[in-house]
């Protein structure tokens, strides 16, 4: 039971509110007890888990990034995309949330992010879920 | 299975030591052999595994992050603790840390942190136990 | 079946892909779907999902932490490996990737690397896998 969320970028750096689809995966599992696996397929996006109440909170994740790790900085990789790498790094390719009472056990003010750090793009998003 | 510990934080940054109340919630269930799964349910704190033989250790993570994310800084998330939010992505709201022989199969130096980016607040840290 | 690879590290900062000795502990457990956890129990190193075609790119990684963490820096910590201690918090000691036709799932271009922030050294990293 491994999903895929499809997801269609739009500009260099972008923090993607999913989490009503990835609800929309645990709900359908059925599963009302275990954990919900977000993985990130990609080399140059990551997944973060903060708030998505006020959209300014994740821009300032965005624009953080890029002050640490700016775009060009003589870098090896030749591609021009060394930095959407680091950042991946710095992010994470992988989260786990609990399911609990067939939903995710989300904080109050959390919502799950797939941050784009080289688009646009076309992007996937691994979903699984585990009973238990 | 999934249980919350209940954390009061003290200062505005603060890396709380949850090793012990983690392993008792590992050895009450009674499970030798899975994965202990650790969960922060808020936008402004994270959970981080690092020495906890040295409190330096920690104290040395937290005075880095505040350099490289300053308290005020432009940000547009106008509540004051955008510094925090920053914070909680690049530690993560999520750990997983096998269980053998019914214990967390922790390193010699290692202890779990709850990291708090803007105290002091109630904090709660889920914990779920998979058998396997 | 909490396995562990051992790593002998060559130099203080090393990313070493590991991506055929964690598939050869996924192919061994002859589970088919299921998650694949990765955890570093050391408190100076950490574990990387991202390229392994350019080795650039993990280059530009190490070279980026580097300064954004300066070795030296007026840590408290008294070892010399404060540095060390911060990047394997901002890189993370534990990831989960889905195992999908007996096989990690990882993207066209992901390998996953154990990264040495205070090598060289004898290391561990444990690999646990879970059917589901």
């Amino acid at each position: 039971m491994l999903q895929t969320l499809s997801i269609r970028t739009r500009s260099r750096n972008e923090s993607r509110d999913v989490t009503a689809e990835v609800e929309h995966v645990v709900r359908a599992s059925g599963v009302t007890s275990g954990i919900c696996y977000l993985y990130v397929p990609h080399t140059t996006a990551g997944v973060a888990i903060n708030e998505h109440a006020d959209p300014d909170v994740m821009a300032d994740v965005e624009q953080a990034l890029r002050g640490l790790v700016p775009h060009n900085a003589g870098y090896q990789h030749a591609e021009g995309n060394a930095d959407a790498h680091i950042k991946a790094v710095m992010v994470g390719a992988s989260q786990s949330v609990p399911i609990e009472n067939g939903r995710l056990a989300l904080g109050t003010w959390q919502g799950i992010f797939f941050c784009e750090f080289d688009g646009p793009r076309e992007r996937k998003l691994r979903v699984k879920i585990m009973a238990g």
